[in-house]
């Protein structure tokens, strides 16, 4: 499929949620995280289970206006043992989708991380954002622009490697890969022209699968058909990314916020790498936003 | 001034460069020099000393439909020759600005920089890309996004320092400075927020001077007003910046690219830290942005 904007993406995701997807919500107790879990099952049919203070969770569905009756609560009484029984969950094929409420993130991660949670894949853990720009003919995805913060090329090849993995599992056609650099000549200066070049030697030997990468290259190269026309490139992925690797994570949260605030784009980003989706909300999120990222990990589990 | 686009940076510019700027362009001889040349002075007023091969430009011109005798044209046999001459004209007073034309840019960058040009000034030379965003209701430049590739704390200082000087002589109000980062916090993880802060500290401390500093800041909340309210930032800085320092070149490339090509961002970039400012033309420069960056240039001369 060649999703053209968010609304395709979860029309088409639809049948694969509603198939039974369940997010396993960990400590849903404030009025943010409670809301998305609401919209999510009513705008989205997706449904959570809610893991934490059952008194704070119920008098929270309440004052939404919500029977708490209708929605799954398992009581958990400190963070361990909400993250613990989320993932359990996961293990047991209950949940598909981990997601974070009234927990710092390091905590969270921290105990997830835990052997006995078997979250961990061997792979980095990174940061898919899906972005929806009004004068690109489809959507996007930009990694990693939030978790890691300089990565190594081995650390590159597997942020492409989760984003081609989750973006297959939601009905993506074969990614077009661009590894960005400031520009498409690879230079000694700039390190991470030559990691550009050698995801693309993988991809070509046949080590990186199932997407075609090319790199270094500039944004615009990647992006606009008219400036690779001018470039005569001999590839695909010029003028018609689905995925752009950044360099760097200040790159990659520039290019989003200058997306979002200067160029009117939506979007919305999960965490994968792990045994499953996760979703890290974000507090400014409004309120579309807030279950947005929820269906998109379900549609990538 | 408040400059809210190209056309009013130039009107205010106009006095200024009809007084008499001119440009020094070295080896215009090729038709994309020529052209910006005859644009400048026919929609700018703007003149130029046409520096290199004189069969060349001469007949360079008449191909234009120009005539020749009313250019000033000084002969100069090679490259050297060429930039040794420009440099002349500078250190005499009778030209404001160097422009490149067919020569490559390292080799006019090696000749200029030799001690008989006295072009250097102790500062970096570094590059200011002024951008014209329609969401943004004024305009906003950024360093450096061309030239310095991953500048330490000292160049940082001589990158931001170039650049309000500049926009001071064009007329700018005291610049309000971000320094961009992935957030607003220092972390030792990101070299780049303490970077940032030790700049603000600089500011603070009346050493750099002229502006007002703010970092790290994360581009939404330097650039939108609505972010910057939420946030209650207490600084005059977010939500209505003028300058944005970059982290390093594939952060700023890729945002000015994502502000052309997915914002509809128009932009015109000058090279500045040495004597005089410099203009180094793109090839791929449309019509108009040909001469843009020479009267930018004229007006920050």
């Amino acid at each position: 499929m060649i999703y053209h904007n968010f609304d395709e993406l979860l029309a088409q995701a639809a049948p694969h949620i509603s198939s039974g997807r369940t997010l396993a919500v960990v400590r849903p107790e404030d009025p943010n995280t409670l809301e998305a879990v609401v919209e999510a099952k009513i705008k989205g049919g997706l449904n959570s289970i809610l893991v934490g203070d059952k008194n704070k969770i119920t008098a929270g569905l309440r004052e939404l206006g919500q029977e708490p009756d209708s929605f799954a609560i398992v009581p958990a009484a400190s963070d361990e043992e909400a993250v613990f029984t989320a993932a359990d969950l996961v293990n047991d094929g209950k949940a598909h989708v981990i997601m974070k409420g009234l927990i710092e993130t390091p905590i969270l991660m921290k105990n997830l991380f835990k052997e006995r949670c078997n979250f961990r894949t061997g792979k980095l853990i990174s940061h898919v954002c899906f972005v929806q720009i009004p004068s690109y003919h489809k959507m996007v995805a930009l990694s990693d622009i939030a978790l890691n913060i300089a990565p190594t090329l081995e650390q590159k090849r597997d942020i492409l490697e989760n984003a081609v993995g989750a973006m297959l599992r939601m009905g993506f056609d074969k990614p077009m890969v661009a590894v960005l650099a400031a520009n498409e000549h690879v230079s000694d200066k700039m390190p991470e022209t030559g990691d550009a070049a050698a995801l693309k030697a993988m991809n070509q030997e046949g080590v990186i699968k199932n997407c075609v990468v090319e790199g270094p290259l500039s944004y615009d190269l990647s992006i606009s058909p008219k400036v690779a026309a001018i470039k005569k490139c001999d590839s695909p992925v010029p003028g018609n990314v689905d995925l752009m690797i950044m360099p760097n994570i200040s790159a990659g949260n520039i290019l989003l916020k200058a997306l979002v605030y200067s160029a009117g784009a939506h979007r919305a980003g999960i965490v994968v790498g792990g045994r499953v989706p996760m979703v890290l909300p974000s507090r400014a999120a409004v309120a579309e936003d807030k279950y947005l990222p929820m269906l998109l990990a379900a549609a990538a589990s």
